[in-house]
C-alpha cells in the first residue's frame, strides 16, 4: 500500500440495553466476571463518568443518534417520533461516504405525519433513511415483541430452527420453562429464574452477534467504510436467560440493595411518586431481586462471551487495527436500589453508563488500559465517530464533543465542567399521581463530578453530594448550607437552557465569514449609510467597486 | 342559506415592515394622522402591549409564521433558512382546507440543504410550500432588490409602465430625484428627502394593495376560505417615498429624539456597542432624523390611504362581515431614539408593534373600539387564525395563544404574565466588537408590563422600570434595590427556557390518553409486574382480556 493511501477506517459501536455501570468486572462488580469486556477496556479507555442524556431507551438513543440533547431533538419518550429533518449521525456520515448500519435496536419511531406532509413515502430510500433514524437497517429489532405488533426477522429465524408459534419471540425465547418444560410468562418477575425455552445459540444475543458478523463479512466486498451499530436487546427485560446463563448465578450472588430509610423520609415528591410505582415496589422486595438479578447477571455474562466471539472474528479478519470499537449502554437499571425499579431518575444506577472506547490509531497508544474520569455524555459519540473518519463535526448542530483528544491523552482546558440529563414523565402514572400539567413534567440533571443537582419543574430541587454521600442517600436540595451549590448548578442549567443549538441550517463558518467579510455591503444592501463619501470609504475598505 | 351552513370565513392579515408602535394616529402620534387605520381600530381591538419575538425582520416573521419562539424555530437571522419540517401556519391551515396566501414579504429563505437531503425538488408543489414558509406565493416580494439578486415581479410591472433599467426597483422606485430629476442613491440617508422617481400609483405600496385585491377577486371564484398575508415592504428603508407623500411632512414635524445623556453614561456593553454602530451614529444626528423621519411618516401615510382603498374594496364585495382583519408590523425603528438607528434591541421603539384585530363575529361586538393592554406576542396570531376558522390550535406545537377570548371581552385568569423576545447578534459587527463567541451572542427580553428585563449571555443584565421611567433611560440592572425584580424575571426566563415546545410529533391528547388508558399494558408490554395474580388484577381493572 503506498504511504499516501490510508487504510479504510470503520467503527463498531456496540450498545447494550439497560446495562448499568457497575455490572462489569472492569467497573468493579464483586462477583460478575467479564473478562472479554475487561480485555476491551485494556485495549482502550474506560470512561468512569459517562452519562446518558435521558435515562430511558428512546430519548437516550435519539440523543446518541443525533449528538443532541433531548430538548433539541424533541423525542422525549419511547415511540415519540424523531421529527423529519432532525439531522442524524447517518446524515453526517452519508456526506463523507460512510455507511451507517444497524443490527439490533434503535427504538426509533418514524415521523409518519411529517413524511406525509413532505410527500415522502416511508418505503422509499429516503423514507427508510428517515424512518430508521439515519441507519441502513441490516437487521432492525427493538427487542420487545408482544403479540399483535409487527414481527421481527428473529421470529422467522426461530421458526427455521423448528420453534413454531404465533409469537416465537415470546413463546420460546422470552418465556421461562418450569420443571416440566411448560411455558411460564417471561414478562413476570416471578419467572425470572426460569431458563429460556431455546438453547443458548438460538437466543437473541448470539443471534445478533452473528448478524453483525454477517454484515462485516459482506461489507468487505462492498469496500466502503462503515459504522456498524450492534445494538443488543439484553440485559433489558423480559429478564429471561438461556442455559447455562440462567443457572450461572444464584441468590447468594446478589449484592445488598443500595438503599436507606433516609430516602423515604420526607422524600422529594417526584422521587416519592416513583418509589410508589408498581415496578419500584416489586423490585424493592428481596424475593424479586433474588429472582431478577442473577438472570440480569447471566444475560451480561452471555454478552461478555459474545464479545469474545466478536473480537476473535475481527482479529481473524485483520480489522482490529482500523476499527474503532465502542462498548456502551443506553441507561442503567435500579434493580431495587433506592427503592426503585427500572430507570427514570438520575441516580448513578440509572443515568450512568459503562463506556469503553478503543481507538486503534497510534496516537491513542498512550491511553490504552487507562480510566478517564472526564465528564462525558452519550452525545459525544456522534462527533467522535465523525472526527475518527477524518471529518469536522458540524458544531452548529452537534451538542456533544469528540472524545479523540481524551483518547489521545490530551486534557482540553475547555472541557465541559458539567453534564446534563433530562427526563419527561408526561407519559407515566407519575404525572397523574402528581397532578402535573403535561408540559411541565420535566426533570433536569446537572452533575459536576461531585454535586448532582436535579431541577424538577414545579417542585423544589434535589441535590446529592457524591463525595460525602457516594450512595446518594441524602437529598440536600433544601439544605440551607448548600444554597450556593444549588445557585451555581442552577446557573449552569439556566445557561444551558438558553443556548440550544437551534440554527441547524446555518453553519458557524458562514456566520463568521458574513461579519468578517462585510457581506451585507458586498451584496448591495446598504444600511444606515449617510452619503456617497461614507459609502465610498466603506467600499474602499472592503475592496468593492461601485 | 340554511341556518346550519356557516358563511365562509377569511382572514386578511396586513403587515407593515419596520412600523413602530407610536407612529399612528390611534397610538398617539402628535402630527401624523392615520384616519383609515384609526377607523380599523374603532371596528376592532387595538392591543397596546404587543411585542415581537425578535426585533428584526426574518426571525420575527418566522415566529409569526410558525407561532413559535425563535429558540424553537431556529431561524435567528435574516436569510437563515427555516428548517424543513418546522410546522408553519400554512401547514395547520392546509389541514382544515384554508388557503394560506402571500402578497409581499416574508423574508423566508428555503432550507435547500434540508430539501436536498430529503430528495424534495424546491420547485415541486411541496418544495414551494416548504420554501415559501407555508404560503401560496401569489406575489412574493421581500422588498430589497439590489442589483445582482433575483428580480421581483414588480420590476416587470415597472418596465410595462415604461420604467426601463437593469434594476427598475432601484433605479426608479427606490432612488430619489434631485432638482433636475437626476438619480440620487436612495439607500443613502442623505437622499431620504428626495421623491421617488415614479408616480405614487406605481410605487410599491399601492402595487401590493392592487395585487391583494386581485387575489381576493380571484378567490371568490375559487370558493375555498383563505388567509391572505398582505405584507407591505414599507416604511422599511430605503427611505424613499413618492409624491405627494415625499413632501407631505417637514423637518418641523419631527418629534424630539427620545434619548438622554444618562443612557451613554456607563452603558451596558451590548447597548454601547449598538450605539457605536454606523447606523446608530448616523441616525443620532439631527440632520439625518430631519431627512429620514418626514419620509418615514409619508410612507406610513401612504399605507393609511391604501387601507382606505382596501377597506372600501372589501365593503363593496360584502367581505367585511366574514373577514377577520389584522393590521400589524414585524418590529419598529429607533429613528435616532436612544442614540440608535434600525431596531435590534428591546426598547419600545423597536420591540413593540401596533396590532389591531377586527373580529367580525357578533361575540366580539362588545370590544369594538377598545384598547386591550393584555400582554400579547406576535406568535399569538397563528393560533388566533386557526381558532377563528373553528379548529383547535395544536398546543404541543404553537407557543402562542389565541386572542379570541380577549377579542370577546373575556379576561382569561391564566393569561400570560410576561412576554418574551430574543435576539442573536452573531451576524453583526457587534459580535466582533465585543469579542463574543458565535454561540453566545444571545439576548433575551422578559417584560411583565412594568419591568423590562434583558438577559445578555456573558454580560450583566439590563432592567428598565417603565412605570417610573417610561422613556427607558435608566438601566437598573445593577441597582441593588432591584435585585428582587431581577431575580423574579430571571426565574421567569429560566422556566421559559426549560420548557420549549419541542415534541412537535406527539400531541398532548395522545399523551393524556396513553397514561389514562394504560396503553402500555393493553399493548402487551408488561413492566415490573410480579405474577399472574397481579397481572390478572391489572387486566381486570383496565378491561383487557388475557
Amino acid at each position: 500500500m503506498p504511504p499516501s493511501q490510508k487504510p479504510a477506517k470503520n467503527v463498531l459501536w456496540i450498545m447494550c440495553d439497560q446495562l448499568r455501570y457497575d455490572y462489569l468486572g472492569c467497573t468493579g462488580h464483586p462477583v460478575l466476571k467479564t473478562p472479554n469486556i475487561d480485555a476491551m477496556a485494556k485495549r482502550g479507555v474506560l470512561f468512569s463518568n459517562a452519562y446518558v442524556q435521558s435515562p430511558i431507551c428512546g430519548p437516550s438513543r435519539m440523543s446518541f443518534y443525533t449528538g443532541r440533547y433531548m430538548r433539541s431533538h424533541g423525542s422525549h419518550w419511547n415511540g415519540w417520533p424523531l421529527r423529519v429533518g432532525e439531522p442524524t449521525l447517518g446524515d453526517h456520515l452519508k456526506k463523507i461516504g460512510v455507511r451507517n448500519v444497524l443490527v439490533g435496536k434503535t427504538h426509533m419511531a418514524p415521523d409518519l405525519e411529517g413524511l406525509k406532509n413532505l410527500g415522502i413515502a416511508p418505503s422509499s430510500i429516503i423514507g427508510v433513511h428517515v424512518s430508521e433514524c439515519g441507519f441502513e437497517p441490516y437487521e432492525r429489532d427493538d427487542g420487545l415483541h408482544p403479540t399483535g405488533r409487527p414481527r421481527p426477522a428473529y421470529d422467522d429465524y426461530l421458526r427455521r430452527q423448528g420453534y413454531n408459534a404465533d409469537n416465537p419471540w415470546e413463546h420460546w425465547a422470552n418465556s421461562g420453562a418450569d420443571a416440566e418444560g411448560a411455558l411460564q410468562n417471561g414478562w413476570l418477575l416471578v419467572h425470572a429464574d426460569k431458563a429460556a425455552r431455546v438453547p443458548e445459540e438460538h437466543s437473541e444475543t448470539p443471534y445478533m452477534t452473528r448478524r453483525a458478523m454477517g454484515f462485516i463479512a459482506e461489507a468487505e466486498d462492498d469496500g466502503r467504510p462503515w459504522c456498524l451499530h450492534l445494538s443488543y436487546i439484553k440485559p433489558h427485560w423480559p429478564y429471561i436467560a438461556p442455559e447455562p446463563y440462567a443457572s450461572m448465578y444464584a441468590a447468594s450472588d446478589v449484592q445488598p440493595a443500595i438503599r436507606s430509610e433516609i430516602e423515604r423520609d420526607n422524600a422529594h415528591p417526584v422521587f416519592a411518586a416513583y418509589m410508589n410505582m408498581r415496578y419500584s415496589k416489586n423490585m424493592s422486595r428481596d424475593e424479586a431481586r433474588e429472582k431478577v438479578i442473577p438472570t440480569y447477571m447471566g444475560l451480561i455474562k452471555q454478552i461478555d462471551d459474545q464479545m469474545g466471539v466478536l473480537m476473535q472474528f475481527l482479529a481473524a479478519r485483520g480489522l482490529l487495527d482500523t476499527t474503532m470499537i465502542v462498548f456502551t449502554s443506553d441507561h442503567g437499571d435500579y434493580l431495587g436500589d433506592h427503592w426503585m425499579g427500572e430507570k427514570d431518575l438520575f441516580h448513578e444506577q440509572s443515568a450512568k453508563i459503562p463506556l469503553i472506547v478503543i481507538d486503534p490509531s497510534a496516537q491513542a497508544d498512550s491511553t490504552r488500559g487507562t480510566v478517564c474520569d472526564a465528564l462525558v455524555e452519550g452525545i459525544d459519540l456522534a462527533p467522535t465517530f465523525i472526527d475518527y473518519f477524518g471529518s469536522k463535526p458540524p458544531d452548529h448542530i452537534l451538542e456533544g464533543r469528540s472524545l479523540l483528544p481524551l483518547l489521545q491523552g490530551k486534557q482540553p482546558a475547555d472541557w465541559r465542567k458539567v453534564v446534563f440529563s433530562e427526563y419527561d414523565y408526561a407519559m407515566q402514572d407519575v404525572r397523574v399521581m402528581l397532578g402535573q400539567p403535561i408540559e411541565r413534567c420535566r426533570l433536569f440533571m446537572v452533575f459536576d463530578g461531585r454535586w448532582k443537582f436535579i431541577h424538577a419543574s414545579g417542585f423544589r430541587p434535589m441535590l446529592y453530594d457524591l463525595e460525602s454521600d457516594p450512595e446518594e442517600f441524602r437529598d440536600r436540595g433544601a439544605d440551607p448550607s448548600c444554597a450556593d451549590v444549588v445557585a451555581r448548578l442552577q446557573a449552569e442549567l439556566f445557561d444551558w437552557a438558553l443556548h440550544p443549538k437551534g440554527h441547524i441550517t446555518t453553519s458557524n463558518e458562514k456566520i463568521a465569514n458574513y461579519a468578517n467579510q462585510q457581506l451585507q455591503v458586498k451584496n448591495g444592501v446598504l444600511i444606515g449609510i449617510w452619503d456617497e463619501t461614507e459609502l465610498g470609504a466603506i467600499r474602499e475598505k472592503i475592496g468593492v467597486k461601485p
